[in-house]
């Protein structure tokens, strides 16, 4: 019964708003601190940071210690992908970082700790759900678009190779130079290079230019026409909810039963009539 | 009863068709003086256009008077955040611009007198208040691009320091970078610079061109949805009003209280056949 | 009578559609030497090249004579933009362009010859107007994007002409630039060389930015809401207009008069009733 | 008979799940096959490489025959153009590929092979065919552009050849270098050269920028609404069919009748008490 009663205190704590703003000005602050070491700082301004971190670290793993304790059913806890965001988070940062090859992930972790920001405020929550929501529909798009990528790719390495390695020595280089082109940073430099000695390939790359072009243009379109008909959706259904409106089958249906209504007098009176 | 009849006066003047078209004729000949001293020009032109400019300044605040002593209510009048604005601009004007260290906010000023134009032309004004309204339906897809660009700007700085200082030195600048990087400019240079020393490097700039990319289809998707949606709101509204046409609830509220008469009707009726 | 005559046989000749394609081809044809002109061509067939030119042009003349002769009420056809177009291309093409002077205007004459298919074909005759249509309705947006160009090219002009006079030097060339910054072509060169001055120059470039973008994006917001809209509106009339069917009004009409019959007739059958 | 039980085999092979993914397995492992061979790869891989690319072709050939085999009417098979294309590219792979003048052709081929996905996944092959449908609807507003295009190229190549052969030598030149001003690609650069010579050159480039991004938006737009509209007509359909609701027509018939009735029922009466 004891822990029963820490567990209510935790969960009070934790839904409190006074400690949810506090943590994200902890979060904030961190991000400050992320920011200031990127300058040329003094030495003991370094040292004041770094015991800064480990504050920072030590208050975030007594603040996942109070949710998790908080937590009513401890299985569901680890169900949220954004609690076990924040626990590897934690985790990762009570590594010491003094050794250079963990220093890099060390490092690392304390600037993913910002996205700590989105697991805190419900509002960029939800605005990021639905980007991944938006992902999959996009999915054969992508496909297609890789596809395109792949075969411009396969003939730019073939036939660009030699006259310049740089940009199309094998698959993944030429794929990267093409991604440059569909941005239209510096394509011409690409394009005259090629066209000294292909004449012709200007029509390789305009016609790259084109597909792609016309395939990203297709999938924003795509994304703007389902995501309107969700809206219309929910509107209508929301309308439908709200004003409890007869249908026009209910009506139809009333008119039926008025009609009926009418025979079965009719035929009365005349019965009554004949009698 | 004087100083009311004067105000009545002015408040008529200030209404007048005319008087506003003057004012907006003034406004356009105050912004190609502005446009003509950034032209090498002669000294005696010079000395005339230093004489325009206090006629200018001047009859800005004669209209400035007319316009604030026509007002019935004067506590009203600086409430308007337009007539702020405009005092602000002419009380500023009056300051002698000889100083050197005023002399750059004289200048600024003179050419923030071209602003005057919005608040003059109504239409101008409307436009502008629905660009400042849609702004903060974006504050949250703002909020995730800042910490996209933050994150990615920490990284930069981190790795991409020592390689090229002056794109990469501190958070500040790697995130100008990263902004560059996002309107496409010149943006493979910095990638194959940094390409040199960590080979993997394509994959930080990819995933941030995605990245931003998506967010901001998503917050253009997101306006245009809401524009739609208050489109479509208003036009359901101003049919309901100007049609008056009946709902379909009405309609079952008739055929229900024709079923009633009919069964009255029809007990009245058996009543009088048994009797 | 005879005038009368060959007036309908010249209308008949000009509506007829191997007519018609034939003029279509002698127009293509004219575009395609126009387009021979500017390569390097040997003397004969350059000969060649101005004997076909004068007869395209008299073909042209031709053709105009036969339309306006067909034209059964004259004063109608100079009423026609497109006429008038046609025209002032065949006139200015008669000039002989031996004087260097018009030399110039005779050359862009004959380009402009190629213009003369969009009053040919009827699809591109109304996809212009619909283009034309759209542009007043971005008046306002237009206008406010001017007073943000000029305000930003005054303080552009009076700040950085010092630091490179070929950018900066006067408001046209500073407004020149800054449509170059908002095309985002190398405009981070211009921006470097402002900030090594001026060191917050970064924050005149993206207010900039921001400010034209978001401008630019209201506008095709309200264009593809109003074109929508428009769609919608055709949508529905013709909808209304097709199927005829009864309105909710209508429905909400007959009922009520069932009500009023069912009640003449209760009050009869009382009235026996009580007989 | 036993042709007749072959076929069915064949048609059942062909629709097997299983076949058709080991199918799309050698189609990507074929395509990673390509991929490997733009890099520098030591000749006894190079001749893996090679009998791995006989072993694809021969598979590719097999596969074919069991579907023409498994098509109940041989006519049909070759009336879908994915199996005329799939047939192409295995017959061309027969060739081999020792002739330098073929080589060329059977890389290509080779590549093209990666198509064949988007001919085995029906979701890519829809996704081809929506795009290819949305092409003509373009068709008028692709022939505006390239009269825009192909005026300004005249007009460039007379008045700019001088200036710069490589950009503006003649017509087709030119008219690259106005698709490269469309892209923004470094679009300055070429103004600014012809600006040396013609001062009011800069009107040229703007109002090209102008009249494409205007009629590229236009076109945008154009997809969008007809998009939208085909979406909402077959929601429109799709409801009408499912609900199987009474029209307003059909709810007007029923008080019609209704009426009828009544008037027929008060009319007995009234006879009756005539009586």
């Amino acid at each position: 019964m004891n822990t029963s009663a820490l567990q209510a205190r935790f969960y009070e704590l934790r839904s409190n708003k006074i400690f949810e703003t506090f943590v994200i000005a902890v979060i904030i602050f961190s991000a400050l601190v992320i920011g200031a070491k990127t300058y040329d700082i003094p030495a003991p301004v370094l040292q004041l940071i770094i015991w800064t971190d480990i504050l920072i670290t030590l208050f975030f793993l007594v603040e996942l210690s109070i949710r998790y304790l908080g937590e009513p059913n401890k299985r569901e806890f680890f169900k949220s992908a954004w609690n076990l965001f924040d626990t590897l988070i934690v985790v990762v940062s009570l590594i010491p970082i003094e050794d250079s090859e963990l220093a890099l992930i060390g490092r690392l972790v304390r600037i993913f700790r910002v996205l700590r920001m989105v697991s805190m405020v419900p509002e960029l929550r939800t605005l990021l759900n639905s980007l991944l929501i938006a992902l999959p529909r996009l999915g054969y798009v992508v496909l297609l678009m890789f596809i395109i990528f792949y075969i411009y790719g396969a003939i730019g390495a073939f036939f660009f190779a030699d006259i310049n390695a740089t940009l199309w020595g094998d698959i993944t280089v030429a794929m990267l130079t093409l991604f440059r082109v569909m941005t239209f940073e510096d394509w011409t430099d690409v394009m005259y290079e090629t066209m000294a000695v292909h004449g012709f390939s200007w029509f390789y790359y305009l016609s790259f230019i084109f597909l792609t072009t016309f395939a990203f243009l297709n999938m924003v379109i795509g994304i703007v026409v389902s995501v309107m008909e969700d809206e219309h959706a929910k509107e209508r259904a929301a309308k439908a909810a709200a004003a409890n409106e007869p249908t026009l089958q209910d009506l139809s249906q009333q008119v039926a039963e008025l009609k009926q209504m009418l025979e079965t007098q009719h035929k009365r009176n005349s019965d009554t009539m004949d009698r």
